[in-house]
C-alpha cells in the first residue's frame, strides 16, 4: 500500500540548476540535488526530460546549482520554476557569472554556487539522473540559511511545479480534503489570489495566454483554493 | 577553486536504510535519499561499496527507508551510522516489521516507512546509487518533523561517518580551526566527551578495541577537539 503523504517527510532543498553557455543558458527550480560519493566529490542531479535545461546538461557536459537562501522571493523562483525557458530568455536582468567550464552560475539568492562536469547519466522514466563531478564550490554567504523544500511549502505555501520528480498529483494524496467549487484561484508560484468575485471575469474565462500578474506564471499553474 | 564549506549548504535528512530478509537484516544511516522520477514514484539512495548492506541491497534486490524524526536518540544513529553490522546484529531488540518484499523495516523513531524494489543501479566510485521503485509507504507520525542533516550537525553536535558520501576529511575544509594538541576526544555518534586529564589512561593509550561507554562506536569515531 503506498500512502503519498509518507513522501512528504523526505528532506529536500532548493536550488536553481542551470546550464548552457555564454550566448544561451537556461536553469529549473529543483529539489533533488545532493552528493553521491565523496572521493571525489560527485553530486546527482535529477531532471526531467521535457525540461530545456535537460538538453542543454547533455550537450555541453556542466551543469551549475545554485544554493536558494530561506528569503528567496517568489519572483525568482516563479521565473525558473514555472515558466519554460522555450520562449523566454530566464537569465536577463539577472546577476549571472560563468564557471571554469563556461557554464552559467545564477547569482541571485544564492548562498552557495556549485560547478559540475557530467561524468555520467541514467534514465529513471520521467526524468534523467545527471552524475556530476565537482569542479568548482564558492560559498556566498556563510550565515545564511539554505531554503528547504519543507519551508517552501509549509511556509511559503509553494508547490511543486509539474515537471519536478516529487510533484504528486492531488487525486493520489489519501487525505483528500474536500475542495468547494468556489472561483477562487491561487498561483503556484507566488501566492497571488484570483477571486473571481472581485473580477471582471471568472478566472475560467481568462484567456489561455493570461499571466499572473505578480511572477508571470501560466494560468494553467494557478491551483483552485 | 573548491570551498568545501560550500558543500554544507546542501540539505539532507536522515535516514535508516535497510536491506535483507527475515533470516538477516542490516541497516546503516543514509543523508541520501532522494525520489527522482514521479511516474513512477522511483527514488535513489547511494551506498557505500564497504556497506554490508550495500551487498544485501545486490543481493535482495530491495531495500526500505525509515525517515527519523528529529528527537531521534544517539544510540539508534550510532547503532546504525558508527558500527558494522559484520559483527553486530543491528536489529536485534528494535521493533522490525518486514515489507511486502520481505525486506526489514525499522519502525523505531521513524515518522514514515518506504520501501523499494531495486530497478537499476549506477557504480559512482566509493558508493552505488541504487534506484528504487516504490512498493509501499506508509505514514507513522503526520505531526512529527523529520531530523535534517544540518539539525543533526548543529543541534546535536553529529558528524557524518567516514562511509557517508558527504564526509569531508578535515583537512579539506579551508577555513581550518587551529587544534590545540590537548587529549580530549569526542564521540562523533553520541557527542560523549573522553577526558584525557580526567581519566587513568591518555585516550591514545587505550586498546584498539575499547567503545564508547554511552553508545558502543570503536575508538576510531572519536574526534579529537
Amino acid at each position: 500500500m503506498i500512502d503519498f503523504n509518507a513522501l512528504f517527510k523526505i528532506t529536500y532543498g532548493l536550488y536553481i540548476v542551470c546550464s548552457g553557455d555564454k550566448s544561451k543558458g537556461n536553469g529549473f527550480i529543483s529539489n533533488t540535488v545532493f552528493q553521491v560519493s565523496s572521493e571525489p566529490a560527485k553530486f546527482a542531479a535529477s531532471c526531467n526530460k521535457d525540461n530545456l535545461t535537460c538538453e542543454m546538461i547533455e550537450k555541453s557536459g556542466n551543469f551549475s546549482v545554485s544554493v536558494l537562501h530561506k528569503d528567496t522571493n517568489a519572483e525568482l523562483i516563479g521565473r525558473f520554476g514555472f515558466r519554460s525557458g522555450k520562449d523566454f530568455d530566464k537569465m536577463e536582468s539577472l546577476n549571472v557569472t560563468f564557471g571554469e567550464t563556461g557554464v552559467p552560475i545564477v547569482r541571485d539568492a544564492s548562498i552557495a554556487c556549485l560547478e559540475f562536469k557530467v561524468v555520467d547519466q541514467l534514465d529513471v522514466g520521467t526524468h534523467i539522473l545527471f552524475i556530476g563531478e565537482l569542479v568548482s564550490a564558492e560559498l556566498i554567504e556563510k550565515d545564511l540559511e539554505p531554503m528547504t523544500y519543507a519551508f517552501y511549502r509549509e511556509v511559503k505555501k509553494g508547490l511543486a511545479p509539474r515537471n519536478a520528480p516529487t510533484y504528486i498529483d492531488k487525486e493520489k494524496l489519501q487525505e483528500k480534503t474536500a475542495v468547494k467549487e468556489k472561483s477562487i484561484y491561487k498561483c503556484a508560484a507566488c501566492g497571488h489570489i484570483y477571486d473571481s468575485n472581485e473580477e471582471e471575469i471568472a478566472f475560467e474565462d481568462l484567456p489561455g495566454d493570461w499571466t499572473c500578474p505578480v511572477c508571470g506564471v501560466e494560468k494553467e499553474d494557478f491551483i483552485k483554493v
